[in-house]
């Protein structure tokens, strides 16, 4: 098994509510990855069909004999991003009897990770989680930052709470399994914390993209360690979203229109993200916030980690405007965007005219 | 109309989540009582079909004609109270556009405030909500201290949230057209702060009782506000139940049991609370830790109350017992029991043996 030289742990700083992130190899295989931070003797690991034959065994058996250890496996996919599979965890969790000190471990991506917070953050009124991230979108975003939540037809996310996990355990082995596709997927949200807040983890990941793309260890470990160091520091000053924490959603009002759109789970969530951040690029451009060579430079790296740059095909301007005004970002119907002052200082901005909008939608090229 | 001498407003003292207890006649009809509690200016009212034809249109046109609200009128009853009508609400939300800067006001009982609170807690992971109860049992009880949520199949209350309304509303006018064996139903509540923490307040709703069920407003209104007050002050001590707040389910372990077995709604909750306070006081005095006169008085305040105080014909033992390990107040399976010390002073304890409890059961009449 690939050793790095050091696991690091970072904290994130919420209070009482304050929780570590450990990033290592190997920590699945470890009792004490997860021992510290279980609140009973109760535990139900979640998982989805994909993960499960990978993983499911090697965390069952790092948790010591004495434990009562039951798992839900549920399918795989944005699409089943439900209430209705909530239920089945809830179901579950009824059925074994499992009281308030029980403790939930999400194995999976995003989705898994943010429907098991959200059935823990809601049962018996709130339990207990631990997150065990195993694609790098999740590792480096959904698992920090204590959103969890389910779609709804109407829209992404809508519906969800705030519940932070005891900890979270990232295992850069199980990167070694993930789809080329989706560990693209991933990059484009650790591409996206460069440009918002930190013109130099730009310029290293623009020397280091290849390696990132090899999945080398210690390569990947510091891409997640500083990913997850920037959304920390964020999410402490802001947990609840009411300012600076807006900024984590460059490209994604964009991003969220084209998913909806598409259907759950056609486009990557970090190939919409990786779209809408050259849409919020071009738009900062066209208003002359950031130059035509920033403009260059930001398309290349989002084409460099394997995203698409251009819009599906078929989705008209009317479209993204329709699914951009349910986004839960806009405040009494004011299009609120995520925009670049600058490579690595992004803002929000109320300021765009629906016109400069509606003229950038039409000339977008579709592809 | 009725009027009292003086409205009287109560504060939940919990930092920055701290809100208002209005109690008085005639504040449905007033703008004030739910203008300054507003977020923005898309309100939803949801209410049930019992509770809409008497006061949806009132409350409706004491709302400012510049503000965007819109209703949902669900069925009436605890066996509505499920995710499903949860789920209308997102709906009804979402088809609206509804932003994070809505606001919901729960118009009726106990189930419709419940509900409200967790539609709230989940709609875009949280957006504001008021309490108006409509029922004696919801103005005392349900709508101080934030717990919200729905019912399982497999229990009661499993699936929910703690989350503080911005004020609750209290109309005793309400109670003019509330049955009196829901008034009844309310008055467990009332006498169950007496039983765990004012001696001398039990004393005084023994004094008043009659007066009490002839809806009489100044008594009323006093029972009200000492009701919230002991409310307020153990919720305010110990928001999230680790300590004190569990005394508040004197009666109601024995009593979820009852609701369970019967099929909720067909005991009311305070009925079934009735019965399990008395089950309790009985359990306590068989321990040695109130005397024979100290139970007799129990059982004639709660008979005068107007609620049972035996079983269900027909639920065993068994029947008990199982319903009563599920109860998510037992932590880590060791069976935790409110019971008196005294009249006026309740104790959470583990320390009943399970053949005492069957004992107890095993004898205990039904009909």
């Amino acid at each position: 098994m690939i050793e790095l030289a050091h696991d690091r742990t970072l904290t994130v700083e919420l209070g009482e509510r304050s929780y570590p992130i450990h990033i290592g190899v190997g920590l699945l295989n470890r009792s004490d990855s997860f021992v510290p931070y279980l609140a009973g003797s109760q535990v139900m690991i979640v998982t989805n069909e994909t993960v499960a034959p990978h993983y499911l065994d090697t965390l069952r058996s790092s948790l010591p004999g004495h434990l009562d250890v039951r798992a839900v496996v549920l399918p795989d996919g944005e699409q089943y991003k439900t209430i209705e599979q909530v239920g089945r965890i809830w179901d579950a969790l009824l059925e074994a009897g499992f009281n308030r000190r029980c403790t939930l471990i999400a194995l999976g991506g995003g989705v898994i990770g943010d429907m098991v917070g959200y059935a823990a953050a809601s049962y018996q009124r709130g339990v207990a989680f631990i997150q065990v991230p195993t694609t790098l979108l999740s590792q480096v975003d959904s698992s920090v930052g204590g959103k969890t939540g389910v779609n709804h037809p109407l829209g992404k996310n809508m519906i969800g709470a705030f519940w932070q996990p005891k900890a979270v355990v990232v295992d850069i082995a199980t990167l070694t399994t993930l789809p080329a596709r989706e560990l693209s997927a991933g990059l484009a949200e650790v591409v996206k914390y460069g440009f918002i807040r930190d013109a130099a983890f730009l310029a290293w990941l623009e020397q280091n993209m290849t390696a990132l793309r090899r999945v080398e260890p210690e390569i990947v470990a510091e891409a997640i360690a500083k990913s997850c160091q920037i959304k920390a520091n964020i999410v402490a000053e802001d947990e609840t979203e009411q300012g600076v924490r807006a900024l984590l959603n460059l490209g994604h009002t964009f991003g969220h229109a084209i998913e909806a759109h598409q259907g759950y789970g056609n486009w990557l969530h970090g190939e919409a993200v990786g779209a809408g951040m050259a849409m919020a690029a071009t738009l900062s451009h066209q208003l002359g916030w950031i130059s035509a060579d920033a403009l260059e430079r930001t398309k290349k790296v989002i084409e460099s980690a394997g995203l698409p740059l251009v819009a599906p095909t078929g989705m008209s301007s009317d479209d993204f405007l329709t699914r951009m005004r349910l986004d839960k970002k806009n405040v009494d119907a004011r299009l609120r965007l995520v925009l670049l002052n600058d490579l690595g200082d992004a803002c929000v901005s109320d300021a765009t005219p629906i016109e400069t909008l509606r003229q950038l939608l039409d000339d977008y090229p579709r592809g």
